[in-house]
């Protein structure tokens, strides 16, 4: 069986051929920074047509930035994405632009997280969650074997979890959800904050006025940089806090963490963080934290697996 | 159909008997506060044998106050129950006592759950959570219309989310947990460590060294007293934030309020936590919070369902 899987980012849009069950082909291109979803859908049309040029896979997948409207091929809203400020039907936009081939549309972390369950780190647990530190905090469940979307399409923000209740109307930054502590764009906010309130840190003199990327953090820590030191310890037990509460909420056996961020952090963030975990376990019930296994493709290979389960 | 449901909670037994899905008749027992799991098992036949005295029910179904072992019927452990501190079948104890009938067992806020989903107030909403707060806070999982439990029995523990991630090692009452703020048993310890401080507060006059009952905050409430208010108000507060983040997580589309705390706290209560839910709601993607409609006979309704579920 032949399959095109396409993981459609805010700043690379990559297609993958799947035939069975591995990656025979891939093919990359930037997403546009401006213009609108024609050209983004343009952009997703071209990568396709490098990977399967002979259009030979009958149906194509694509993981999108954002939540997709359940049943459906729509989009509704992504603010990493040019003028994509309303609801666009990419399943049909895409069908058009690939000879009216069957679309499969669904979120990017819910296909990177079937990725991992079917193919990954998840291989063979039927509960599991995915959760992948970027620029925010995402996440995706796959209960029973199956991937969850929920009735409004937005299961699985994991990012958009209260973890410190009491922040929502008093923090300086962010309102107390995971993602305000765990996430990059929010850790460098508090960060600046520190170094705005005197504190000096590697991160600034490293970053400048560009933004603090993955490896930014990954070299304070290397040089103990207190600020640097002290944001990830509270990112790994902000998480620790949202992970625990998942597995108790939902008794998922396994948490596969990825994502660039936990990538730069390394082995020693995931083993604190599994630790973390266990010691907040309700009745000694915990789930083991395993990373990721297939890296940046995930969320294509996902997409892929979606198009093939739909045959 | 008849089926016979069962609730076994630390204070009383109930059992119910229903025919095409209506209560027809119901009993009670005061469960055992000394002795071992068969005094509690003689105690269920009893009240078994009260409501289907001519055995004409095929099928009994119990809830019971702790996790259950998935595909048994054992329950572990139950710190309410006598002696309950090891591994139980009830569901091979009560079938001996009970003419070898099959019996089927389920933690007895899953049960309640089931019934409001079904029966009660969330009937025709295929995802839901029901929350109950008494002692503690329990809450039942309902998705894609089918009661979770999960592979290690435990889903549904929303009570052990962690709403305050960082009092998990400093907090001088409880660990950051949801009970912790909105359960009972611990807004108790919290109040009465107000007074030990100095504050006043009509729960301490009203309660003296007794337990503080849900009529004792509800009194409280009505002469104003500052402590409680404060306290309610971070019960209310935690919840939304615990809740709020199991909507972004599942994308359940309705929140089922019951327990005898929240019976007390009635309605004001309710529209309080449903506005506070809607405030934190994850793209606006919120979900009604509506009061239980069952009451106390939730959880004996819900072991019938399961029962006549099973055939």
């Amino acid at each position: 069986m032949i399959s095109i899987g396409v993981d459609l980012g805010g700043t690379k849009t990559m297609a993958v051929r799947v035939e069975d069950g591995r990656i025979i082909d891939k093919a990359k291109k930037s997403t546009p920074r401006v213009g609108g979803p024609d050209d983004v859908l343009d952009t997703i049309a071209a990568v396709v047509a490098k990977v399967d040029p002979e259009q030979r896979a009958a149906t194509i997948g694509v993981g999108v930035p954002g939540p997709v409207r359940p049943g459906t091929g729509v989009l509704a809203v992504a603010k990493n994405l040019p003028g994509w400020d309303h609801d666009v039907d990419v399943a049909a936009g895409l069908g058009e632009r690939c000879a009216g081939r069957r679309v499969l549309v669904d979120n990017d972390v819910n296909v990177g997280t079937l990725a991992e369950a079917r193919v990954g780190a998840g291989t063979g647990v039927a509960d599991l969650l995915g959760v992948f530190m970027g620029t925010g905090v995402g996440a995706g469940l796959v209960l029973d074997g199956t991937l969850r979307q929920g009735p409004r399409g937005i299961a699985g923000e994991l990012g958009h979890a209260y973890v410190a209740f009491r922040d929502f109307e008093t923090a300086a930054v962010g309102r107390g959800e995971l993602e305000d502590y765990a996430g990059r764009r929010m850790m460098e906010a508090r960060a600046r904050a520190c170094h705005a309130e005197g504190d000096t840190t590697a991160l600034v003199d490293l970053a400048g006025d560009s933004r603090m990327k993955s490896s930014t953090w990954e070299k304070a820590l290397d040089v103990d940089d207190p600020v640097a030191v002290r944001l990830v310890n509270d990112a790994a037990d902000a998480m620790a806090a949202a992970l625990a509460s998942a597995v108790a909420l939902l008794d998922v056996e396994l948490i596969v963490l990825g994502g660039g961020m936990a990538e730069r952090l390394g082995e020693p963030f995931r083993a604190d963080l599994e630790s973390r975990v266990t010691a907040r376990a309700f009745a000694g019930i915990s789930a083991p934290v395993r990373s990721a296994r297939l890296g940046d493709t995930g969320g294509a290979l996902g997409a892929a697996l979606l198009a093939e389960a739909a045959g």
